[in-house]
């Protein structure tokens, strides 16, 4: 690894906690325990003057003391303590990364705690070393199982998602409801770097832009000073990979308590929005947006145009699919349904199916079975004009929604059309919705969710096509 | 009873199901079933020529056969076989209402089910006899345990909202919806009255306007030819009752669905929202939102004016929340905290607490445990000018979400103030979650939805005041 580079804070080979602990209620036990239950084989290194040993480990008195070559240190000391460590690994000369999850910095706005923050970056920086933080909870990289958070419960599930959060409790949230989709929803990497001393946004975001197994950066942020590094770092990131954005301040409101928060001056929100347009950054609404979109680039395919079919098996969630794409003022279109499809359809379907009224909109209505449902889907995929197709079903008794989803897998489509799914039923329908997701069918909770997340593909594809011309 | 009247529907005292089968895969066999195993205490016979017991209850061959007095008649036959069945009831002069859950009528489009359609309801009509249907699943009513629908899995969890829809599935969305919320959210009485040949959302909408346990009116609609009717009914019940709307056919692409499905004319979307603003109804967006609403307004006492108080422990959904009030132009504002309240405030929150950054908006931080939480609830639910507050929680690893219930909870706070919370994050605060909303504390997936139930709510109470001008 390079001088400056952030793999020392994603892939370190050895790590020293200072500040580990035997006490559950200190955030240096539940790092320490991070580090060696989720399965990171590096070698980690409990640092604490009063212990022998910590969670089965030899610990060490002092950083000096340790023998191995050390790549990341992460402190969770009280504030008063950390310069003298940050000093002692600048004399190691090993060290690269430091995560400084203690708090008491620039973040009190007092005087004494800025020149702390300022001395801490000036040691780091005479010697190379990279700083997360203070006040921060860190990395996680589920390729090596590494997690350097305080948190005791994320299920490290991959996936192709990277987050940045400038918020910890946002950090936590967006994992959270990822976790609590019907399959959770896997991601790649995750980081919260506090009060940003050293690491910012912009590291983060172009380092996740030359990672390989990174799909989908998902970013919450309060606000940004460097505008024009923003633009150049996502016009160069989002050529390869979808960087969705929830950033708040959209009004006076929401920029005076971001201030209060973090101390970013939102800004005007049209200067964002348009920041975020010219670099292709995709600006999401809230959580549930975002968890949503981020499903849906990760597991489809990009529409290659703005055609859809409407596949519905009930009129009610059909109908409000309908007024939703209706609402995009004609970004996205019905799909034409060629003769041929209609026949077909028809034929297939339950007698009492509207195909076809309005043109691109097909109402199975509630008698279609697993099978109408999958030949259907097949029928429509099938026509030139079809570029995506949302499929909506509210499973009535006599059709087990396990049925459809297990009908609709077993087909093995030969597609490069995005299909969207919306099982709407609560509990009821909460396996199916697995089954699906599980092979990258996303599914979503309101047929409205699933034409936004088509709606955000569609002009992901555009801002592609737009790019290369 | 008196003639005509819809209780024949709702509180039946014996019930007959022609079409009941041994058969599972039958809408008889559901339906027989739902009337013998909910705790339905009213009578029950089962009629069916090719059988003598069923389900354990003697079978009749017909309905002439049975000895008792009859209230209502469930029909599940199939559609050329219900016209003898409703002239025999109208022979029988004791039955007063007909659920016919059997399809095959005007839905059909086809002349012969018109004509069907229009003789069972002058046969009906010559005796008295008031119909829900054809092709409908009837008719819930959680007070007398009462299921005629063919749904499996409904939980009879009582409360103060009833439930009307225009589509089957959306009526059986809405129920699941509400039954996925932390604590399954009640209801009181739910009905599908399918091709409205007779009853319609009007009668509904009046009878649920003079039922003294509906508290929260929830309709799914796609059209009404009577608007005036609609604007005459809903005034009257608005006065006393919450009523809410979910109504598709907001621009074109919506209305060509909605007509497709129910034949409705949506109608220009402009024309419904005025006429909804004028008789008290409260639109809502979607399924998500019409829940969440009627969970705030099943719960919660009416601000008696628009400013609230933001008390939450993470700055990041803080700032969600206060974008989400801003967008709402001034409907809602901030409230005044005085200086004695914030000197409180200050003296009881973690010294990095920011209070009133601005003015009414409180971020405790996260060092804020559960004492904290509950006491600085305590005083702001003091203050003169808060109306109401929403209290925000993304519960760190070190204060396990239950505590924050449980100290709110035992706090027994005497306020007429609403109180909407928002405890963000997934599976890890659920339990919390349900020990609030089991003690009528609603709570909220987002900070933006708990904004938008209390701006639902603000807008009632000034629509009460101002009918009382």
């Amino acid at each position: 690894m390079k001088m400056g580079s952030l793999d020392y804070f994603f892939y370190p080979e050895s790590i020293a906690v200072v500040g580990a602990s035997s006490d559950p209620s200190k955030a240096g036990y539940q790092v320490l325990k991070n580090l060696t239950s989720m399965g990171y084989a590096g070698k980690v290194f409990p640092v604490n003057p009063r212990a022998d040993e910590l969670q089965g480990l030899k610990c060490y008195k002092d950083i000096s003391e340790i023998p191995d070559k050390l790549d990341l240190l992460v402190i969770t000391v009280p504030a008063k303590h950390v310069l003298p460590i940050v000093e002692q690994a600048v004399q190691r000369k090993d060290i690269r990364a430091i995560v400084c999850v203690s708090a008491g910095f620039s973040e009190t706005k007092t005087d004494e705690g800025k020149a702390m923050e300022e001395k801490l970056v000036a040691f780091a920086q005479q010697a190379d070393i990279r700083v997360f933080g203070p006040n921060c909870t860190g990395v996680i990289n589920t390729a090596i199982h590494l997690d350097t958070t305080i948190e005791p419960t994320v299920e490290q599930v991959k996936g192709g998602i990277s987050i940045f959060s400038q918020s910890g409790a946002m950090a936590g949230s967006i994992l959270l409801f990822m976790e609590d989709q019907p399959a959770a929803l896997g991601f790649n990497k995750w980081a919260h770097v506090g009060n940003m001393c050293d690491v910012n946004l912009l590291d983060i975001l172009d380092y996740y832009g030359t990672d390989p197994t990174t799909k989908v950066v998902c970013i919450y942020m309060e606000g940004i000073s460097d505008g024009r590094g923003l633009i150049n770092t996502a016009k160069k990131v989002s050529k390869d990979k979808v960087i969705l954005a929830l950033k708040v301040g959209r009004n006076e409101m929401g920029a005076k308590a971001a201030f209060s928060h973090t101390g970013s001056l939102a800004g005007k929100d049209e200067v964002y929005d348009a920041a975020f347009r010219k670099s292709g950054i995709i600006r999401v609404n809230d959580l549930i947006d975002m968890v949503d979109t981020a499903k849906a680039f990760s597991m489809l395919p990009l529409p290659t145009n703005n055609k859809v079919c409407i596949l519905t098996e009930a009129g009610g969630p059909g109908s409000m699919a309908m007024d939703e794409i209706g609402k995009q003022n004609g970004e996205l279109r019905l799909a034409h349904i060629s003769d041929e499809g209609k026949k077909k359809l028809k034929a297939l379907l339950p007698d009492m199916a509207l195909v076809c009224e309005p043109d691109g909109y097909i109402d199975m209505t509630a008698a279609a079975m697993e099978q109408q449902h999958a030949d259907a889907l097949e029928v429509v995929l099938n026509e030139e004009d079809v570029d995506a197709v949302i499929l909506i079903t509210v499973p009535p008794t006599f059709l087990p929604p396990r049925n459809i989803s297990s009908e609709l897998l077993a087909r093995k489509y030969k597609t490069n059309k995005p299909i969207l799914t919306c099982f709407l039923a609560g509990k009821w329908v909460l396996e199916a919705r697995r089954m699906l997701e599980l092979a990258s069918w996303p599914t979503f909770d309101t047929a409205e969710q699933s034409v936004r997340a088509l709606l955000r593909m569609w002009q992901r594809a555009k801002f592609l096509n737009d790019s290369e011309e």
